[in-house]
C-alpha cells in the first residue's frame, strides 16, 4: 500500500466524499465522480454504492441493504446524478423500495432492493460449506499499480483501491489467460477506507470481467446484478473472487464472493453479462 | 406419470389456462388459482411465470425472460390479479421492463426483468464446467404423489406437477434430513406440458426449500429471488437442484439450477430467504 493511498487526518475518504448525497425534495442528489470512470461509463458497482447511500438516507430504521437488483438502462457519467426513492413495503425487519439513479432526464440505473439492521440479524447459527478465497500473502500478489498509463486513463476506477491479483490468476494482463475463468485479488479500498456494507455493493463489482481469464477481453455488459450482504465486514482487507460456471447463449453468469478479515463470507453476488463483441 | 397428468387432447394445460392473462387498459388482468397455494399463500415461481406472461405480453419484439428480479411484496391469494408493467428500456437486443402483480390496492410482487428473443442469441460458443444434476432413473426416485394428505391439502401447488426426488436428499420427509443443503428431483409438468421459458420460471422456486434438507423445517420467507433463461428448454422431463452453501445473519442463499433433457443447464436462480423461526 503507498501512502498516496492515505488521506490527511480528519479528511473523509475519497468514497465517502464521492458517494455522499444530500436531500432535494423527497429525492436525494450527489455527483458522480471521472474517477469511477471505466472506459465511457461509471462503474456499475460504485452507482450501486451511491444509490444504495441514498436509500440508507430514506430509510433510516433501516440502515444496511441485505440484498439489491440492478438492471443497467443506460451508461453513467461523470456529472450530477439524482437519486428517486420509493418505499414498496416497510417492515419492522426489512423495508422494501425501488429505487432509480437519473442524470437529467435519463435512469441510468434501478433497483430494487431489501434493507435491515444487519446488527439485530443473528449471528449465532453460521453453517457454511463455501470455502474462504485462498491468496498466497499480499507481497507476493500483482498489484493493480502495475497496470499499463492507458489503462488507468481509460479506467480511472482501477486507481480507487489496492487490488492484489493472485498471481496464477493475472495472466490475461499478458495475453496468457488460465481459461478456468476464475480471478482473485486481495481489496481495500484508497484512504485505508475500511468496508462496510456500502462498500461491498462496489466490492462485487470491482474485479475485472471473468471473461478475460477466459480469453475473452473487452467490456461485457451487464445484463442483470444481485447483490446479498451478508454480514459487516470486519476492518481490514477483503478478498473478492469472481467466477463463472457456465458460459452459453452469448450470455455468462459471474459470481463474485467477498470473504472479510475474519474469514466470514460478507457478500454474495451473481451477475448475468453480455460475451464482449470485440472477438 | 399418472394418466391424471395428462390433459384431454386439445384443451390447454392447467398451466397455460392459469397464466392466462388478458389486456385492460395498459395493464394485464388475470385470476390466481388456489391450486398454486403453499400455506397461506400462492407459489412465488408461479407468481413469477404469471407476471412474466403479462410482460410477454406486453412486449411482442421480445418474448423471453433473460433475467428476472423478484421481490416479495405481501402474500398472493387466489382470486383476480393485476400486471401493472412499465417499460423502462426498449433495445434491439433486450427490453428492460419494471412490473408490479397487485391484488386490489395491495402489490404482492414487484419485478425488474429483462427480455429478449432467445432464438436471436446466439448457441454455437458454450463453454461450462457446471456439472449436469445427475439423479437415478425416475423409477428409482421418490415422487411427490406419496406426500401425506394433510401436506396436498396445505400445499396444493404440489400436485401441480410430477416431481421425483432424489432418494438421498429426501429423507427431511422422514425427518432424517442429510444435513448436506441438496434437494434435486425429475420434474414435469402436468398434462404433460412441455417446458418453455416461462415456466422455467415457477421451475426454480417448486422444490422444497433447501433448509429441509438441513433439518430447518418450516416456511423461509423469500427476500429477494433472480432467475436468468439461459435456453429455451428441450421437450421432456427436467431436472432441479436447490443447493446453499452458506446459512449465516438469519439468512441463507439458495441456488437453483435446472437442465433439460438434452444435458443443458437451460435456467440459474439464486434467492436470499429467511430461516424459518420455527425452531
Amino acid at each position: 500500500m503507498t501512502t498516496d493511498l492515505t488521506a490527511p487526518p480528519g479528511a473523509p475518504s475519497e468514497f465517502d466524499r464521492d458517494i455522499t448525497v444530500s436531500p432535494d425534495g423527497a429525492d436525494h442528489v450527489g455527483t458522480m465522480s471521472d474517477g469511477w470512470r471505466v472506459g465511457g461509463g461509471i462503474n456499475g458497482g460504485f452507482q450501486l454504492s451511491l444509490i444504495g447511500n441514498a436509500i440508507r438516507a430514506s430509510l433510516p430504521s433501516h440502515p444496511d441493504p441485505i440484498a439489491v437488483s440492478a438492471y443497467y438502462v443506460s451508461p453513467a457519467v461523470a456529472g450530477p446524478v439524482r437519486a428517486v426513492v420509493r418505499p414498496q413495503r416497510v417492515g419492522g425487519r426489512t423495508a422494501t423500495v425501488s429505487a432509480d439513479l437519473r442524470q437529467g432526464e435519463d435512469v441510468r440505473l434501478t433497483v430494487l432492493a431489501t434493507y435491515g439492521d444487519l446488527d439485530a440479524f443473528p449471528t449465532d447459527d453460521v453453517r457454511t460449506t463455501a470455502e474462504p478465497v485462498v491468496l498466497p500473502p499480499r507481497d507476493q500478489c500483482v498489484p493493480n499499480t502495475m497496470a499499463p498509463d492507458e489503462v488507468k486513463a481509460m479506467a480511472p476506477f482501477t486507481q480507487r483501491f489496492a487490488m492484489l491479483f493472485h498471481p496464477d490468476e493475472v495472466g490475461w494482463a499478458l495475453g496468457q489467460p488460465s481459461g478456468r475463468g476464475q480471478i482473485s485479488a486481495w481489496f481495500r479500498l484508497a484512504d485505508d477506507r475500511e468496508p462496510d456494507p456500502l462498500s461491498l455493493l462496489m466490492a462485487v463489482d470491482a474485479l475485472p470481467p471473468v471473461t478475460f481469464d477466459l480469453g475473452l477481453p473487452g467490456w461485457a455488459p451487464t445484463v442483470e446484478l444481485s447483490a446479498h450482504v451478508r454480514a459487516k465486514p470486519a476492518p481490514g482487507w477483503l478478498r473478492l473472487r469472481h467466477r463463472t460456471r457456465n458460459v452459453a447463449g452469448g450470455m455468462f453468469e459471474e459470481d463474485c464472493e467477498v470473504w472479510d478479515s475474519q474469514d466470514r463470507l460478507v457478500a454474495q453476488s451473481r451477475q448475468l453479462a453480455l460475451l464482449p463483441q470485440t472477438r
